[in-house]
Parts: structure tokens; sequence; C-alpha cells
């Protein structure tokens, strides 16, 4: 990880391996039959890692194990080849010399090619990302939970006036208007479909990390359709945990992983397709 | 800690040591002149744990040294007496199953009294940590930084209509209305002393945790004032890191740190008694 600009080992991984598809490692020691998590983690990423243009880990899984998820966050980050990127999800936030940290303990110490952050606390606390040439940043704008609407759907103006608009638009074009050395991008679920098509239209050129497909009832194909910008623009990345990692709770579970990625990242081809086609 | 109702805690720390002061736990190796962390933040808690209400380790100075790092934690807590209240500052926010492992982590495997949170994603998120009873949660409401005005002083309303309000009004509002096992409290920076005024007049009850006094410029003086509430309401912590933590970078930092704390203990104690006064 973390040698290469993000933005390019993306698309190289996109083009090589013809997909959109995220795998996200989130390990759930109670769906996992006893398993050791690292070693868990290294059979799903050696099963689909010719099938994914990222994996992602969300630290909160490893965070919530104690010092050995931690050393399974490590055995896992080892196992990843070095041309797919890997996006550290902590969606972080805090002021400027503890975001510092965290860049830190991100970029440096893990070695993330990307990391997801909160915007809440305003662009100035992101800084320490976004100054980091070669990485990748992505903000939370519409997030996929079913309660996201209860401040990120609030109608916001500037305290002077002006056109309203909801708080994720005021998000996304603020984003896109950082000073930023890293690659920006936003973070929209795809159980919200027309603020998806809504965030594309404003931010043509950015990436979006798309959550919500599978468990969280998100429709795919919709997302690949809403998500499509210009053949230049940014990517829709679909991130799917849970229905990859835990396809089967049997012996086969690396395999059947395996099966429901491929078939993840067909059904986003052939929705990319047909999108394409209009 | 961990084992007493984090709210009869705090208020047993605050009478015992008659004081409002929380001491941030952030420790900057450049700063340290070479100390081994776990030893310095040891002796820092042992000079001032009798003159705290409160410790708050922020997670992402721990984060940033990878798991010395994270030994170096365990040890601090180890040190902070068992009737002194710790507030892990993470700021975690995720949706249902991954804001689940966080509270898991900083309740469970650290063993916090309370935890801060961001609410950018919906008090739905946020339910693991609120379902804790004898917990403390910190919601994130106007932070102390210099930008926290990007999106935390928007003019929000309803999508259907509604008179507007600036969006910490509306966390702070809608953060006192979530079904909570826990203690509910918020952050708000003393740099920002109307609007410490104005959330405490909205919040009467809720205990607000000020950081931004010393280094970041908030007046102390003022933010006692204008956080006070009414005797049976919530109390207003003081939060200082830098100023007591390195005010001397010499042998002699832990009886510095400790002449610091009892000096910012002291003002916020007079400044109670003529804010009391009126």
């Amino acid at each position: 990880m973390g040698e290469m600009d993000f933005s390019k080992k993306l698309a190289a991984a996109m083009r090589r391996n013809n997909s959109l598809l995220c795998v996200g490692l989130d390990p759930d020691p109670a769906r996992m039959a006893g398993r050791d998590v690292g070693a868990f983690n290294k059979a799903i990423v050696e099963a689909t890692a010719d099938l994914v243009c990222a994996f992602k880990p969300n630290l909160a899984f490893y965070e919530a194990l104690g010092n050995p998820g931690l050393r399974a966050l490590e055995e896992t980050l080892k196992a990843v080849p070095r041309h797919i990127p890997v996006i550290g999800d902590g969606k972080r936030g805090d002021i400027g010399n503890t975001a510092a940290a965290y860049a830190t303990a991100l970029f440096d110490v893990w070695g993330f090619d990307a990391a997801t952050v909160n915007p809440y606390m305003g662009g100035d606390t992101l800084e320490p990302f976004l100054s980091r040439a070669g990485k990748g940043v992505f903000v939370l704008c519409r997030t996929s939970n079913p309660g996201s609407a209860e401040f990120q759907a609030l109608e916001a103006r500037a305290p002077g006036g002006g056109e309203p608009r909801p708080l994720y638009e005021w998000v996304a074009v603020r984003a896109m208007s950082w000073k930023s050395a890293a690659s920006v991008g936003l973070v929209v679920g795809a159980t919200y479909p027309d603020e998806l098509r809504r965030i594309r239209s404003l931010c043509p050129g950015a990436h979006l990390l798309v959550p919500g497909v599978g468990t969280q009832g998100g429709d795919l194909e919709e997302a690949i359709r809403n998500g499509l910008g210009t053949p230049q623009g940014g990517a829709t990345i679909i991130n799917a945990s849970r229905q990859v990692l835990f396809a089967s709770r049997g012996a086969d579970f690396a395999e059947a992983a395996r099966r429901a990625a491929d078939d993840l990242r067909k059904r986003i081809q052939d929705a990319l397709t047909a999108a394409r086609k209009g």
C-alpha cells in the first residue's frame, strides 16, 4: 500500500480487474465460527483480490477486538497485493493538531492509500488529510443509514441569506472547493439514489464511495445509473462487506466470498454497460 | 474506571476536588524531551488527580504512535484513580453495527466512563452509545476550531419549512430529544462564548464539555459565566490539555503541570463564584 498515487492505483485496479467493487473487510467474530480474524481476512483477500478495485477495512471492527484486533488488521494489510488500494474507514474528524495525529495514524502508521473523514467540524479540521498528495480522502456526504436525514437533509443557507440547499449538498459543494493535494471524494449511500444522482451532477469529477447495497437494501443497478459521470469523471465505487464476507459460514467461506464478489462485480459491469448505453 | 455511573462519579469528583477542570491527556512526543509516553502521562495523572473532575485522553495521539502508543494509553488508564471519571475522546460516528463496535471498543475494551461522538450521521447511528446506562456521551455541537462555522453555523430548517436555526442548535436540541440511557452532554468550544450561552439556555440540564481555553484563545471566565446553568443543572467542564501537559519541558514537568492545573482550577472556581453572585 501507500507508495503510489491513490487515484492512479484505483484506476489501474479498476482496469486490471474490470471492477468497481470494493470489499469491506469488517470482521464479526460472531459470524466467523471461531476462525482467527487475521487468517479469515487473509483468505478473503486472496480469494477476491483479482475481482476488486479496492479493499476497505473499517477500523471499528478491529478496535472492538482490542490488541489482537489490531494485530489482525496488520496481517490483513500485509495480505493485500501492492497494486490494490486500501481505504482506511475510520470516519475521523478533530481539530488541527489532533487531526494531524489521525492523518499520521491512517497514512503513516497503517499506510492506507485513502481514508474516510467526517465533515461536521469544518474543512479546516481536515487539512492534515487534504494536504497529503497522492492520498485519497472520502468525505461523508449522504450516509446510508435510515436516520441520515436528521441533519444531512436539513435545508441550510448561509447566515447572511441566499437560497437554501440540503446540508449534504453543502458538504458536497464545499468539499469540492477545499484546497487539496489529495484526491477528494464523497461517501454517498446507495439507499438514497436521488441524492446520489444529485451529488453526481454537482460533483462530476469526484470519486463516490457507495455503501448500502446488499444488507442495507440499496439498489445496485440504480446506484450505478445515478452515479454515472462523464467518461473522464469520477468513479462510482460500490462497497460490499457482509454479503461477501459472510456469504457462507462454513469451511467454504472464502470460495463463497469469491462467488459473491464476482456476482457483484459482474452485476456492476452489466449495469455500467446498460447505463452508458443510456 | 467504568464501574460507577458517569454522572454520579463526575459529581463526586467535582465535589471532592472542588474542580470543574478536565485535563486532556494528549501526548506529543516532540514536546516531551524523549520521555516515555506512558511514564509521562502517569506522572501527569499523579500530579493532578486531586485537582480535576475528569481526565480526557484523545485517542488520536495514541493511535499516531502505533502499538507503543496504545500500550501507553493502557498504562495511562491504569494510573487514574478509580474515583476520577475518564472521557475517551475519539469523536466516533458510524452506522449501526459499526457504531456498536466503536461503543464496545470505548466502553468495554478501554473501559472509558464517557465518550465523545460526532452527530453528522444522525441520532440513529449513536444508539449503541446512547443505550449504555451509566455512561456519558458528549455530542459535538459547536466545536472550538476557527472553521467550525462552515457547516455548524448554517441556518437550517426542516425540509417542510419552519423557522431556521443554526445547525449547532439543531444538534443541541435533537441530542436532548434522543432516547438515551446514557447521560447526554455536548461539546462546545470556549472560543464561541455567545454560542455557548445560547446552548446553555437551550440545554440547562446537559453537561457541557468545553475545550478551547488556553492555546486556542477562549476566555475561561466568559465560558464559565456563559455556561452557568441552574444549581441543579448540567456542569460546565473546562478542558485543558497542552497548557497543563507542557507547562514545563524540563525535569519539573509534573510539578509545573500541577501548578498550571491548580491555577486553572482556582480561576474556574473564582469565576463560578463571581457568576453565581451575578
